[in-house]
């Protein structure tokens, strides 16, 4: 028979975990396994709340295993490291996010996309090597294998720096790939949440023109004044939109939700590209004429590698980037997964994990 | 009051017109400009029946304009050249393809992509400068600007390579731009019609392995033996096709029905491309999730530009590539509609104009 999380492994850990679909996190004492040889052990400080740990909590994408601990913007402070480690020593500060496994020998895996590698492992709620299940940062300690591993430069924030960590990578790195990040280009936003107030720092900061696409007409002076965007369109304002046809190289959408992506399309140059980062759970509709007509790409993009992960990092330290947080304590997190249902946060929830995460 | 198409220009011209949304083509006079300063006037031999003759005949797309002479697949031999004329003399063999007009100053204009110019004039059906209506090939003249005619190579046949100039480069460009022309790429094609065989033959002169993709399995052998295909697959075998997943560097799309896209999605490796250049005219459902998962793109593609399609045309000269056709009478080309209509034909019909079109 399989022990039971607190039996499983050596290390005992601590945190909160969902136990059904209602999705309500308690208190949960679980294991963490010994650090291996290439293995770092953490302990957490901060941990993001992603839009998706709410998905999950609930089971809505029906991939959930409970007890289920969330959180894939983790940064903490190393306390061991195994044998063979070589990057990181006890006192150094890093970052896990989206994934803590892949196969590292496939093609996507050489070409540092581990990501995209088919044996890629979540941080949370997915089978690792030895057959246990993995647990996110809403606890008080993590194990990673240092592949998994980013380097918080010196001074660099670690609360407003952790939803980088996903929130980041996933805009950071379809800005690269798609060759969105020339300076002098014009890149749409869509949706001024987690993912989207980061997209306009992080586009600003390759000198990229950003206009935001947004439903809310009050988005627009906080877009415009504090995160630096160069102008404000109202999705559902045809006159707006219409002005702004064909003046686009690309445009991030970030939002989940169906929603129409025709006008979207047509605020593109010809050759311009809409890449979704956000995933809604049903189909859109798409007519394939303005893809023809105008040599448009509708792509994907999900979140980044590691060396890409470090170096989106590197280049938010240097560019002085970090998400906008609401710091919270740890027994705020079920309110805060309701207000984060209604996007009631400017613009993400950050878990106080190591001054607020007390054992029962 | 404006002028007839018999009398609005000096040169006599000779055709075959669809007169309303019946689609029926029948005899008509009507008239071509004079040949102007870089004007080139073309006795024109043969033309190839495009799909979208069909769609244009029959107004499907709701933008056609009676009287309408079909035809932009036009091969023909230069019999006047205007004062400015630099690259054709009398006597030469060129093409026609989908387009006869640009702005020649935009920024797709001067990098050789007049296709994508706002001001794009096709072939036939839309509005040329001088405010008339363009007519396209299924007639005995063409007058052109020397720009929109291509050189075709001494020796290449002039009737098996009209449908290159729409057929042909439609596939070829993607191939390019896409980066789906590495040598030992694997490349689906998904239909086996008049854009198909010819995506397989210009793949395979890239080096590239090529997988045919299709409802007919009775296309297996002629796509293989006759055409040079690698493998081929029946899109409702749901084991052929599972056993094929994640193994595509590319797909071109040359469907114009409602198809779903999904499992021609699951046939990409991670970073596959997926081009539609086959325009079905209801939306199609799209899925996020496969596109975010392995960062997939969905792309179009619209013919191609003047220096692409020369570009085109001497690539098949020296690979000896043309396209399959089946070479009617003029006064076949209802009946070749209605084959057209139903798949009916091995690839391309092509009309021996100077053989066969004879004033009533």
């Amino acid at each position: 028979m399989a022990k039971s999380p607190e039996e499983e492994h050596p290390q005992k850990a601590f945190g909160w975990a969902a136990r059904d679909t209602s999705g309500v996190l308690s208190p949960f004492n679980f294991s963490r396994r010994a650090t291996g040889d290439t293995d770092v052990t953490l302990k957490v400080l901060y941990c993001g709340i992603c839009h998706s740990d709410l998905h999950c909590v609930k089971n809505d994408w029906g991939i959930s295993v409970y007890p289920l601990v969330p959180g894939h913007e983790i940064v903490g402070i190393v306390t061991e490291v195994g044998c063979k480690v070589q990057k990181f020593k006890v006192g150094d500060k890093g970052g896990v996010g989206c994934m803590v496994g892949s196969c590292r020998s496939c093609h996507n895996c050489e070409n540092h996309l581990e990501n995209y590698c088919p044996k890629m492992i979540l941080t949370y709620g997915a089978k690792y090597f030895d057959g246990t299940i993995t647990y996110g940062g809403y606890s008080d300690t993590m194990v990673v294998d240092e592949h998994f591993l980013v380097r918080f430069p010196e001074n660099f924030p670690l609360d407003a720096g952790a939803p980088l960590l996903c929130a980041g990578i996933t805009v950071f790195s379809p800005l690269k790939y798609y060759g969105l990040n020339e300076p002098g280009m014009h890149l749409g936003v869509v949706g001024l949440g987690g993912l989207g107030h980061v997209a306009v720092k992080f586009a600003k900061g390759f000198g990229v023109k950003v206009t935001v696409i947004s439903t809310s007409p009050n988005k627009k002076k906080e877009a415009i004044e504090h995160l630096g965007a160069d102008s404000f369109l109202v999705s559902h304002d045809t006159q707006q939109m219409q002005a702004a046809m064909g003046t686009m190289d690309g445009i991030i959408d970030t939002v989940s939700a169906v929603h129409p992506i025709v006008p979207l399309l047509s605020l593109l140059k010809s050759h311009g590209k809409l890449v979704m980062v956000g995933a809604p759970d049903r189909p859109l509709e798409l007519p394939v004429f303005p893809l023809i007509m105008g040599r448009k790409i509708l792509g994907g993009s999900c979140f980044g590698g590691m060396k890409e992960t470090q170096e989106m990092i590197d280049f938010a330290a240097k560019h002085d980037i970090t998400a906008d947080i609401e710091l919270i304590p740890m027994d705020y997190v079920n309110k805060a997964m309701e207000r984060l249902a209604k996007a009631d946060v400017r613009y993400r929830f950050v878990i106080d994990i190591a001054n607020t995460l007390t054992p029962a």
